[in-house]
């Protein structure tokens, strides 16, 4: 599979809706794939199955506050500096890159960086979906170790966190970091070979959500019966936004979203909480959707996703709640990635219809 | 030279001294540097004249907020995970270490490193005081690259900048990260051969601070005449301390302290402003004394250094002021360590009698 000049935009489409929402970071990244797509061809994406036991691979994309992106964009060759520096400190050849998580833009960033290059993408992802923190990455979930980890950003400032480093002091660390390079950093983490990655990285990620943006394309008139008719998937309501609180606190984009239903649905009235990404839906006080089950808002005429940073009153959004990966249901995945997990004292929720 | 046993008390209030106060931990720094004597037999302190020209040398320190050390206490085993961490980064064999500064405690934890690891200290250290930041070392003024830095704390976390990474980006780095440790980081940067040495590093730093305390030692019922008797010391008042407001910020601990003057000095009135060290001191709203001239706060009774973060209401002290390394008077020493490189919009000043 390649992600080359004509499946691009569809393929930023399923990232931006795998992710809660793309945004201007998400643009940024597209404007920048199909720049180095034209540069250096098209981007490889190569299925764990079709690597050797022991190829390796190095996870990758940004951490810290998405919407610091839309000023501090990045230089291009972080991910040359992300490689060099998990090479020298493994002394491995990385042999393909992967997304840390595949929602959003670090969908996108990793393919860049990777066939810049010349090397492939695999298609998973540590996630299936965004999560803000590093904690909630499959890897994590399923023991890979974190270190070295390796923080670089547009100036050429690198920072490795090794030692007998935790993902709990990675995360600590990383935050710290990008919110010192100015809230936003580029990164590598939970490094491992093809073999651990089969059972430690969420499968077929890539084609997953170029399938999804596909859709998407293919059914311009109507995005929303399109996917409300893929299984597990729930269009919940459409409305507008009547209201957002935000603030960017700790190398976090923090707030929420009221939904006030309109058409079929009016008189309805839905709640979004985010870190990042959008966490709990909220329905007349009653929880409806909760993470680890993606919570999207999408554009009511393009059915693109908005991403938490760019929501506004007025818009005209549709709620969306899509699966996530069963590592997520686990007992491990929901301790780190459950509503808990972000506060929120309450069980986790989704519809009967969300698989 | 050597410290041991019999001069380590003398050596530590010399330190102190420079330091603008040792406080707690100095007083910690004391006990794990006789335990470290106990075990491994006394620290030697090489001259640089003593070295070849390509000894490699790691200057060292703890950096971050002071007062966290009253709770947060070394582990011991940090400075081995330093020169670990620098020998594998650079691939060359630490030949001896160096204080960043002698100032404080950070005159004590690398002797107390370099002896558990066989290898001496120097007789020299970046500064010859203590400053709050990394711009503020004789090495930076001079032109030593800072990376690579290493970080690391009781926890077996390790963190290295590297890249091409200048001082500026390196202390704020380090900030954020002693910050995310919780307060204090252990650390090395600006190594140097020797050779380099004798010309970046202020000399003779380590056998000054054990004079300084011996004479205190030898002079126990009179120290502030033996001390105003040193060419360049001015005791400019005695008296007791009216109020402190201090606060610990960004890493630091910020806040000034007034002291009201008794016996002879009675009537008169003094204010002392502090980010970790001494840096401004005013009376009847006269700067009388700045930034890089070292100003001290001395406990009455037994001349040892008061810490800014131990000052305290009622407290009797002396305020002394002892000259700096001429490296600080340089133009480029001024631009980092003069008064306006700390915000305050003043010219650099210093009594008469202050060398």
């Amino acid at each position: 599979m390649q992600i080359d000049e004509e499946n691009l935009e569809a393929y930023a489409l399923g990232c931006g809706l795998l992710g809660g929402g793309g945004g201007g970071e998400t643009r940024t990244a597209v404007l920048m794939a199909r720049e180095a797509i034209r540069e250096h061809g098209p981007i490889e994406v190569a299925g764990l199955g079709d690597l050797a036991d022991d190829d390796f691979l190095m996870p990758c994309g940004l951490l810290g506050a998405p919407t610091v992106s839309l000023e501090k964009v990045p230089a291009r060759d972080e991910g040359d500096r992300l490689v060099a520096a998990v090479q020298e400190l493994t002394g491995r050849a990385v042999a393909a890159l992967m997304c840390v998580e595949i929602g959003g833009s670090n969908g996108l960033f990793p393919l860049i960086w990777a066939v810049r290059r010349g090397l492939p993408v695999v298609d998973a992802d540590g996630a299936g979906r965004a999560f803000p923190q590093l904690l909630q990455m499959s890897m994590h979930v399923t023991g890979v170790p974190v270190a070295p980890v390796v923080l670089t950003d547009e100036r050429h400032n690198v920072v490795t966190l090794g030692g007998e480093i935790t993902t709990h002091w990675a995360e600590r660390l990383c935050r710290s970091t990008a919110v010192a390079f100015g809230g936003r950093a580029c990164a590598a983490m939970f490094t491992m070979d093809a073999k651990q990655a089969r059972r430690a990285a969420v499968t077929g990620s890539v084609s997953h959500a170029l399938s999804l943006g596909e859709l998407l394309v293919r059914h311009r008139t109507d995005p929303f019966g399109a996917l409300s008719e893929k299984p597990g998937v729930v269009v919940l309501a459409r409305g507008k936004i009547a209201d957002v609180v935000r603030v960017t606190q700790g190398g976090f984009a923090r707030g929420s979203a009221i939904v006030h239903g309109t058409g079929d649905d009016r008189g309805r009235m839905i709640r979004v909480e985010f870190q990042n990404e959008n966490l709990v839906a909220i329905e007349d006080g009653q929880v409806v959707a909760t993470t680890p089950t993606v919570i999207c808002l999408l554009d009511d005429t393009t059915a693109e996703a908005v991403a938490t940073e760019e929501l506004q009153f007025g818009q005209r959004v549709a709620v969306v709640l899509l699966p996530c990966d069963d590592v997520w249901h686990s007992p491990e995945g929901l301790e780190v990635a459950g509503p808990r997990a972000f506060g929120y004292d309450i069980d986790v929720t989704r519809p009967a219809g969300v698989r």
